[in-house]
């Protein structure tokens, strides 16, 4: 048998027979030929079935094979200038390996509680590997920037045991003998990461019970949050948009056959180039005002505000210095403004919202440990955190990145349902 | 002010005079010089500060200097043949930025409840950096493995809607209307992944809500599980001996000095080289017998038997073909003796035991439904699962890798609980 090869090493096989093993993703027939659509996971490749190449047998076999059959396929390279891969293979033999029947996702049009239904198999149309290499690639960039600039990967725990900032949005676990709660945000552990490593992020799973049902919100989503010791929030805002940059020109690069597959706007994406614009709350109060919208001074801003913030921007847009009370009592207050906090989110552009969360963090012992009570937290809850403050304290920010956020708003999915590969929201737990 | 740099960086600086900004980790003073361990993070350097070179009050504010005090220091970086690092700083300033007083980790030896209650402080010292820098270098290595084997990364879900096996190792938690468990392996998902995508690997958190106390166990680990298709136990088991050898290589290249730092002995890791040995069960069973230890063929092996049949060889072994009744539902059976299963474990050398489970999965619908059914399990579950037996089956094989146990191995810890960054364990959910 002629070495068998992934349909990713077939550039490198021009005029050799390989053999292939994938599963049949479409096929046409006219007269003495079957064109079959064979895709085995790294890509997709026309199997040209000519009825004077093989024998009656495999002419009938491949005339019967059914959509996600597993096949094996015998054939020479050829190029093929028409098809995104370049080539196809003049089949020479072929086997069906296991005969699919009714396969349930036909090429017409489908529900999406459907299509999540069969997330197990919706995975291997050309839309989910196109969403989800993209994904992977986000995930990679993601990485190497923090790796390339001496970072230290720090996993903060899964397990917490309070509800710091209430239970509502919380889910808990029975553990062992009393009750552990999900993490919703490896900040806190972060800063003690900081305060060690110097430069620390984490990278993982967090858990969010909120009754929201909108394209958003997932119960179960990805992010990364990097923390800097010795950093303010200007350097802060330096690294978030260096990071975001880093990232899109990445895919850019790299995927940019998905994103054409996907219909992408390249030319959106082309423009998250540095530095992004900066403004204040006030300043989007201001804008908001202008535009219509009368949010007073002092709410936080919703996906309606949002979008009209961000609208005005052809990139993402970085807005600090939000009301101090609408943000988290680890949040550091501007010394030149008490009621601001020392914050920033990024809204990326097209609606796609806040992507972003950040700011610099209270570093002073009894400020913070004020703000603990003020919110009616308990300060033995954070006798951990507040020894940060004792021993060595600095000034120090960080931020945090949303993954499925940011694949849906590269992609241009209206949804995040789609950017993972098991989505997890409030009225959905299966596959 | 001059630079302000990491400690990373001196040693592009010679020469020069650079800021750096960090913590006190140490102190020795004789005389008219103070010798000053400072670390950020990235490095540990020593400050000489001369009585002659800068002003007294500079001179007594270095002797007063407590331990984790946060400092910035300018001075010239000179060549130090006898420091780990290469250099040293010659200090012309220092300034406190924050006094730390009491610190509570001193250089005289805690007890492990201690430290570990201390654990957001403990992760300062230089013991913890070496191993987590290691911890962070075999993620690195990990999925430079399978990026640069073309494997897509398909992030299994947290969540999942059913206790397959069983609930008394689950966490479970209320979900809105009904009950969500923590995953325990993603594999079930990634041969999802498999047949949409080739190969695919996820790497996540896992949990287990084991009564165990022992030195291997955490209920909250990271697992990395790849998972091909058109792939058997052999071409498993060639995988997962490239695999954990390129990861052990890849720390003895870049993290030398962590590793001396911890006295690991390196001849054993540099054995760590293709092929590994294989063995059968029944071998093992022999080997077993012959050292005198009794247990009975059909049983699974234990912590004793693992180091028992471990020291037998100088690298790690991979022993294969377990009886079926030792495994999960989802192995296949050996078509050549059907009570055994196509499965492999791999027991780390000098009595780490096993790093990486895995084997060749059941493909054909009706034995699976079979065995599902046999286990008293619920088909109905499984529908999803089975779904990938009906469309296109191909045979398909992975393996799990649990990093705590690669890293505790590697860096030759008795305990996994220093691997991670905050571990949870049965008695340990804090800080």
């Amino acid at each position: 048998m002629p070495d068998r090869i992934w349909i990713e090493e077939v550039k490198k096989r021009e005029g050799e027979t390989v053999t292939l093993k994938g599963w049949l993703y479409n096929k046409r027939s006219s007269g003495k030929l079957h064109f079959l659509q064979v895709r085995d996971g790294t890509g997709l490749i026309q199997c040209v079935v000519f009825k004077g190449d093989v024998s009656p047998e495999v002419f009938e076999r491949s005339g019967k094979v059914t959509q996600e059959s597993a096949v094996e396929v015998c054939g020479v390279v050829r190029k093929d200038e028409r098809s995104p891969l370049g080539f196809e293979l003049g089949v020479t033999d072929l086997k069906v390996l296991h005969s699919a029947q009714d396969y349930p996702i036909g090429p017409k049009e489908h529900g999406v509680a459907f299509l999540m239904d069969h997330r197990h198999l919706w995975l291997r149309s050309s839309r989910q590997h196109a969403v989800l290499r993209v994904r992977h690639e986000v995930i990679r960039a993601v990485r190497d920037f923090f790796d390339g600039k001496g970072f230290t990967l720090l996993d903060a725990p899964i397990f917490t045991p309070n509800a710091c900032e209430g239970t509502t949005t919380l889910f808990s676990t029975e553990y062992f003998d009393r009750r552990a709660y999900l993490t919703q945000s490896g900040q806190l552990y972060n800063e003690a990461g900081a305060m060690a490593f110097g430069k620390v992020y984490c990278f993982g799973p967090t858990f969010r019970a909120e009754k929201s049902k909108t394209r958003r919100h997932l119960t179960e989503f990805w992010m990364v949050e990097p923390e800097m010791a010795f950093c303010d929030l200007e350097e802060n805002m330096d690294l978030a948009e260096e990071f975001v940059e880093f990232i899109v020109q990445r895919v850019l690069n790299h995927r940019s056959q998905e994103l054409a597959y996907l219909k992408r706007d390249l030319d959106v994406l082309q423009k998250v180039r540095r530095p992004f614009p900066r403004i204040s709350y006030d300043e989007a109060i201001d804008l908001l005002h202008r535009q219509g919208n009368d949010l007073p001074w002092g709410k936080d801003f919703g996906g309606d505000e949002e979008t009209l913030i961000s609208s005005a921007f052809d990139r993402p847009v970085m807005v600090h210095r939000y009301p101090a009370r609408c943000k988290a009592f680890y949040m550091k207050n501007d010394p030149e403004k008490s009621d601001l906090s020392l914050c920033v989110d990024m809204l990326a552009p097209e609606g796609y919202g806040e992507i972003i969360g950040g700011g610099e963090r209270e570093d002073d012992y009894d400020r913070l440990l004020a703000k603990i009570r003020e919110q009616g937290l308990s300060p033995e809850i954070f006798t951990w955190y507040l020894d940060l403050r004792k021993y060595g304290s600095v000034p120090h920010s960080g931020f945090g990145l949303g993954i499925e956020r940011a694949v849906a708003w590269i992609c241009g999915l209206k949804h995040v349902r789609e950017t993972i590969p098991f989505p997890r929201m409030m009225e959905r737990l299966t596959p």
